[in-house]
């Protein structure tokens, strides 16, 4: 169970609320995830949250699909079993098919594996990679 | 410092010096990272790996580009310093410009704070997310 | 459900029952939580986290419900379901307001983003926060 | 190394040294600490971060000694060594004397043992804990 | 609910079903665990996982019981819970005494905290420790 | 750099150095580990951590070569690179061949890369390891 009430929009207040309708008009949907629901318990975290979520996964020099795979990436090394549910769905939504989701999860895997090895035996980084980069290559 | 010696061509096995040698050429490039060179102390194992993140990491339904991305995302999301220096350089050879590389990690900040809001108040999955997937849907 | 079987005060050995004595006379409750009927299958490592768990989580130069905040922070940050659910009750009964728990959650995703910021882009402790503390400072 | 330059005062972009000096008119210092000007190479999330950590950290239910000891705490279970430092040092200035570390830390450390242990064995939530807040109780 | 569907072996493709067969005559039972049908939706993922995991738990300069308490430690600290039990179950299968599981789980337990101490505190190696090894040695 | 001084046998308390000389007498070495010299901040906490390490560490069910393996693993799965130096160290010293060394981390990577399927995937622990264990089975 929830460690807060999943506030209903008659209980959230009402700055609450209006993160409840900027999600449904931004996602085109009637439908407000629990999570959000769970936050609203606190409306500025709520709001600060969202409008985080909203600036980040829009599309820029990444596609909104692209961002979505690393969300789903990111869920699955921590453990996320929430994350895990929504965002593969919200993936499939914008476009993922069985084929990507795969080859992502098999990402997920190898580096897993691969990023065990180098913790495992304390590989240092090689000196190639260990410059640091210049103030003008961002 | 490592904890296995980095083997050279030299000290590897014959074994382990084909997968140094496919390693070059399916990078073109004369260098071979270190952790392969730790690796290789255990050619099934070195064999093993290497063979598993060729097959992985070629573009398939997901391009080169996208796969080395996610890959950058786990080894932040794993504390896996070793992994960030490699595939960083990686990933900005493949063509990330620095926009993308810092959308990415703005995707692996938002996920990293909320995975950890939904764990932190145990929100169940929605009960729409947590249908079954059809068979014939994959 | 559990890997071992959670023992009833009548399973229980006399070592193990008299632990579960002390977590009733200490907390003053009849209730035992079933994590230490879990490790009461094996008196000694049950008696020696007990003592532990007593032993720090006494009042001291941090009080009794401070305490209680920094246990929930990191059983969020280690994805504990279990202690989750038991230490945010445990600190509602020691003072816990809502208004603290939101708060207290907050920091903990904050520190989940900030931390996520510095691993992923490998920053490197500033030369003033990286000198040795003094013996004396102590 | 930092895998983004560390952006000086002079290299940054005027938006980033506007938050530089709200950091350092927040803190009543001149000093600007590298995790900042390692998100300065982009500016929106350097504002982002820099007005949640602001908003955050505020005083409030919790005072802000308590919430920077959480945040130590956070940093030792997410390993972070930039925070670790930093953190430390921020929570000693507030206040932290050298009891309250060192009870902190063993806080830490016992939740990791008992966190692993109720993880380890897999013990489900006790009922009476596992029942849903109403949502008047917030 | 498991994000991919679990797959008969009807519904499984010839290449998949290959393996499934081989996990049966390799573990001598008709039994074919969860997480090999849901992997059967990518067949050369299946296979290659399948392949590994019969190459590394092979016994060899350890025993296949140690590897097995191995196995079961590090999905402890993973927080595994679907590996935890189908793990001890096979831990137990291959002769692991209930005094055996107890020692197992309190040294996750132990090194849980003194690796929290180590990181917590951010003790460097010792000098004596950080020696490279010699070529030679392994 | 330590976040608390390491402390000399001269710096420490009369009760810190009855500690660091039981380590001494136990291990058959004048040497005592810089993680011991940390926590003699805190005599109470380097006591309780020393005694707990003693007595677990100790031969029983499982002997103590297999005991430093679990932990090495357990090390590697919680990215403690003074863990990992130390006791690698340990266990060469107990008996540990460079083969041994070899599959125990080659199970550790199998198990980071299965742990990860099973998690990602969100497969269900199948009915037949769902079942609660007989009391008397313990």
């Amino acid at each position: 169970m929830a460690l807060l009430p999943l506030l209903t929009d008659q209980q959230a207040s009402a700055r609450a609320r209006a993160v409840f309708d900027d999600i449904r008009a931004t996602r085109g949907t009637d439908y407000v995830n629990d999570i959000w629901r769970a936050l609203a318990n606190d409306p500025a975290q709520l709001e600060a949250t969202w409008n985080e979520a909203k600036r980040v996964m829009a599309p820029g020099a990444l596609d909104a699909l692209t961002k979505e795979l690393v969300y789903v990436a990111v869920s699955a090394a921590n453990n996320c079993s929430y994350c895990l549910h929504t965002h593969t769905a919200s993936a499939r939504a914008k476009g993922m098919s069985e084929a990507m989701f795969s080859e992502l999860m098999q990402v997920v895997y190898l580096a897993s594996l691969t990023n065990r090895v180098a913790i495992g035996l304390q590989v240092e980084v090689d000196q190639r990679y260990a410059q640091p980069p210049a103030p003008d290559a961002s």
